[in-house]
């Protein structure tokens, strides 16, 4: 029988709890895509937690990264769900990025980076502009620490340009996002079990 | 009497003419709207000419970049108007920049690079998504060459995620984009008016 | 008499005081460049307070933006020294542009944004990569809310690629690097002389 | 027996050939660590081919986008190698990109799109800065017409900051580049042969 998936959804909100939030919409529905596909996901919103800035694993003294890390950890798939702030990812899903960083120095015994294997997707939501930039970013960054992106790999709403319409208070899902969420979900399972089943090789020496 | 302004809008879309654009159309609303600041304008549409790769003023053997380098290099305004295409800026803008890469090596006597006191502008459509990546990496190379950016110097169109209506066929301009043509406009002769009258110094040796 | 400009250094570095940083350095270096010009320089280093994530200019509660605010609004120069991590400005740099988001709904009587008339420049540094993308980036978003760019406005270092030296740890600052620091803190003091002297027009209605 | 895999590098340099490139260099040892594990490879200098602008798969009098698209067809892994100019990948990489568009629209009987079950990856080069920023609007755009992103898919070098030493001038390929370019063939290899043993289903309808 298959190794069950499963996913993580970093929810990087500017707004704590309980606060509505479209990008924790976003990624919820992403993961309920995902359960769809026979993914177990679970969901941190980053900013409810104390994060520390800096590029360790741990930068102690309270800091609530590393139960976080855990979660990483342990999901075949993270999802990094983002609203659009000045045209950019926000600063908590910035901030995620570079907690990650640390990954690159955490090796297993082939020598492979601690992300190797995983999958990487994003749920991007904004007023009007900026999810293609942003999904660059992302795909880069996380690709760096050793995410693969399966093909089409993003979910996205953003509203005409200078408008002031969020996702959250749209009368219903668009139908082409919502098809595009499934895909999103489908894909990354594909990959997810993909990788799960024949991991990659070590890096050359 | 205040020495007159002129403006050079680059059309950078892919399509020759005389087929229908939506940049050249927005590219002219901005010329229209430095028109009634007094400054005067003119438009090429680069697809139009055969400007040849390469990085330097003049790359030779029927390239048709020099011509319109005179008329950058006559303007006190330089404006792209560009679609976008993947999220990006065209290739014929990219190739526009790539082109006035060699005006750092083009020096007065003071040492100052060619496009010194001149003043860039952006004007900016698509169909969904990608305006603030295309105005930060404009602004970025401009600025790198030597324009100065205007505040808020940037009027852009795009519509809903996932979209595919082009701003050329709305049924009419929103107001939001007429009034921040309007604006973008207003700023750029005011910014290029100071700079004509009183230009940089000379840069550190 | 002309009157004096002062400028504003907000270092995005992650690390908090009294640790060594790369970008207070070349921020400093900027500030002390710009001393030259007669500038009246000061600096606040933004991981040293408690900046709360969102986009209203006081977001209470403790929130320390607000005292960092009003530094912003006193100075004609805003200086934004950040290093690069995962190829981007910190989250501490995109922070800050988050919080100075809210000033485009802080108009004067003309209805011109707070930020209008000041001028804003970059001072980057970084292990190997990245000071290009995070120029575009912090131009786009400060002149979004209302910032001018200088010609030639950004001085930066960075190493060969996939290397891990730190400008802090250079044996002495790169001529070049130093010429341009130079350069930037003329132009930035050319461009706020003129603008005090003659600010925008107020924004088409 | 598995089935043997192929590469195709699109050299995006600026210079004709025969003209040395940096970029050409650095796509051609990616090719030979993809031949060291057992993939055939071929390489097109774009710039000595007309593709004419626009995002049609065939833009017809004299186009020579479809041959090298056929090529683009056959392949199993794509190689995109630049160089950057202005910090961006050049007008010749985003002309590929803008051609790669039309193939949203070539779906198979299943209706997946034509790059789907191919893998991405990415040479860069440069004097001194921008491979960061490349490698995101490369991945965002190759992964948004449907290829996947094998971890740590890019390979590149560039220079100290404000250098102007190229690539192909070193006196020796340095080590941690030759390890890195390993690297990659061996992950777009160990990816593109687990998706062409199982494709991705369809999307979502």
């Amino acid at each position: 029988m298959e190794p069950k998936l499963t996913a993580l959804c970093l929810v990087c909100t500017l707004k704590p709890s309980p606060a509505e939030s479209s990008a924790d919409l976003l990624g919820g529905q992403l993961l309920q895509a995902l359960a769809a596909e026979g993914v177990a996901g679970d969901t941190v919103r980053v900013v409810d937690h104390d994060v520390k800035p800096g590029v360790e694993a741990d930068m102690g003294d309270g800091d609530e990264w590393p139960a976080i890390r855990q979660k990483v950890l342990a999901a075949d798939i993270l999802v990094i769900a983002t609203p659009t702030w000045m045209g950019h990812m926000t600063s908590v899903a910035q901030r995620v990025l570079e907690r990650l960083d640390a990954e690159l120095s955490e090796l297993d015994e082939a020598g492979r980076p601690s992300m190797f294997d995983k999958v990487a997707v994003a749920a991007i939501v904004g007023n009007e502009d900026g999810a293609h930039q942003i999904t660059a970013e992302l795909f880069q960054a996380l690709n760096d620490v050793g995410f693969s992106v399966p093909t089409q790999g993003v979910t996205y709403w953003n509203g005409e340009a200078m408008g002031s319409v969020d996702y959250k208070d749209l009368p219903e899902t668009p139908e082409k996002v919502a098809t595009t969420t499934k895909s999103v979900a489908r894909f990354a399972a594909h990959l997810a079990g993909l990788l799960k089943a024949t991991p990659y090789p070590a890096p050359a020496a």
